[in-house]
């Protein structure tokens, strides 16, 4: 075990302060990384507040994690020193289940072991997340960030990216498909992005007529005002595939019209409420109100490879990590464009 | 046109009652069809009291119908004098959009023409059902019946078998699947036979353990009581698909949990009020809340055969048409098992 410093809350009250803790060595298959950035998503709020009701005290989140390559074990074929390297919402899983097998990690039928708030297999402690100055992962759950990224721009692509890419493979989006993406924060701003390079025609629905140049120049055709009913109606029908993002209860069922026969509405975004379904809704075309959660690894590595060719990057402001409360009353405020992210420099005593 | 009789509602509040109407002549390419017996559907009762707020008046129900060819036009081919023949839930439709190209006229982009509460495009007047002693229609809306059938217990497949046969086929009811069927009714014991018929392990849930028995009989290879928490998690994440047939408000998320990934639930039941699903239920294992609407034509031909090839038929109570209002009183308190169908000559003046 080695020592490690990291930003932990200790219960659901406290806000995240400054912990000492200690990290597994390097076994024969782990690679340990030196964290330069880590993206800082919703979850991380959910779960350090235990807004769900699951989390293991101490919590210390974080799990879009890019950095350096410091040490590989004796085993590890992927990785050497040096080499640029992230760490997503997963660090472990059965790899026995058909869905393991399948490259599906993230539906590991007993389940995958979260980068934060999981168990370690291999000495029983909670797993600590990114907000610390390292983390050792089996090399099977480690991605290889293309040379010459923009590392701190990178780091959300390991969850807000593999949670909008996936779906967006899954269900299609493509050249002669229009989609649909549903509210414009961390996760639709990659959407746009992404479902723009996969050449699709792009709608971004906002209820926000300030969103449109944003919209616009993250690859939407155009954007729909969702509270203008004739906006809405044009659209009729028309639509191939959305993906909805918003994690507020809002109704789904206006978008679920907008698609054609046999389309799907994939919510990826988690409102703490049920969202309410009309039985017409999906029964009048023979829709589908779907979900989706993050990617698998090979998939991950698929996106990170595929955003590289075409440039895409999140928006994102700097932090440090003595501010993070701060960002987490501006990010329920939706107040930031369009993701926080962890400068881990400022995790280190002043030299 | 000539004169026909039946029963009609002529306003929300006010019972079916005796009606006296015209019909158009044959066409060239018509089929006129004297009725033998026609299936009472819960929409045959929504629709006559207006309960989907759509109710075109005076409103003669009837979907489920089955009866002898008596006049063909100059231009059938499929139909002779004689030969026995059904309607079900469309008349006509647009026959120039992808979905009736495709043989899915129940989505036709410009809506299909039913049977009741429609607009008949030959006449502009309404469509008038199959509680009636005649009906005329297009042949390329007219169904085979095999030779041989119970007449009175298949015209319920009209609806209610093609209602459930079209959704097992598509998400792949067979053997190696397992398959549950949500609710013991028309919709479910039409789905319990044909799941069965199809090869798959069928489950059926109920609230009530007085259905077992019938159940089994039906088809079912096992019965979960939906009330016991403890039976429906050891079914957790096993299921291939769900046929919810309740019409009533329910907890689906119940159901979705039961689901293996990317499996689906579809709906065919339609609640009034929409029905809550938590964005986990699909999120957690790519699962899918859809729903499914009758089926096409040629579909309805095919499962008409594949219940003659299996002996699957409706459990029916024969009614007399002047029975109609107690049928519907009945009908709401469940208290039928499973379809009433009316006898036609019920109709005829008494010799």
């Amino acid at each position: 075990m080695f020592a490690c410093t990291g930003y932990a809350a200790t219960a659901p009250e406290t806000p995240l302060a400054p912990f000492d803790f200690q990290r597994r060595d390097v076994g024969p298959r782990d690679v340990r990384i030196d964290i330069a950035y880590c993206g800082v998503c919703h979850s991380d709020l959910h779960q350090a507040r235990n807004e769900w009701a699951n989390t293991l005290y101490p919590c210390l989140p974080g799990h879009e994690i890019v950095g350096a390559v410091v040490e590989v074990g004796a085993e590890v074929t992927r990785f050497k020193v040096g080499d640029l390297a992230g760490v997503g919402c997963m660090v472990d899983s059965c790899r026995e289940c058909s869905s393991c097998k399948e490259g599906l990690e993230q539906y590991c039928e007993t389940g995958f072991v979260g980068t934060y708030n999981g168990v370690e297999a291999q000495t029983g402690q909670n797993t600590f997340g990114g907000y610390s100055e390292a983390i050792v992962c089996d090399e099977s759950f480690v991605l290889k960030l293309p040379e010459g990224v923009d590392l701190a721009a990178t780091a959300p692509l390991l969850c807000a990216g593999i949670t909008t890419y996936s779906p967006l493979k899954r269900w299609g989006a493509g050249p002669g498909k229009k989609v649909g993406v549903v509210g414009l924060g961390g996760l639709g701003h990659m959407a746009l992005q992404i479902a723009h390079a996969m050449g699709a025609h792009v709608a971004l629905f906002t209820t926000s007529a300030g969103k449109v140049e944003d919209a616009k120049r993250l690859g939407a055709d155009e954007v729909i005002i969702s509270k203008d009913a004739e906006q809405m109606a044009a659209h009729a029908e028309s639509f191939d595939f959305i993906l909805d993002t918003v994690a507020a209860d809002h109704d789904v069922n206006a978008y679920l019209g907008l698609l054609k026969r046999d389309a799907t509405l994939c919510q990826v975004g988690a409102p703490e409420k049920p969202l309410s379904v009309a039985a017409f809704s999906v029964i009048w075309r023979r829709r589908n109100f779907s979900g989706s959660l993050i990617g698998g690894i090979a998939e991950t590595q698929e996106m990170l490879d595929f955003c590289a060719r075409h440039g895409i990057v999140s928006e994102i402001e700097k932090i440090d990590i003595q501010d993070i409360e701060t960002a987490y009353e501006r990010m329920l405020r939706s107040d930031v464009k369009y993701r926080f992210v962890i400068d881990m420099a400022s995790l280190k005593p002043a030299a």
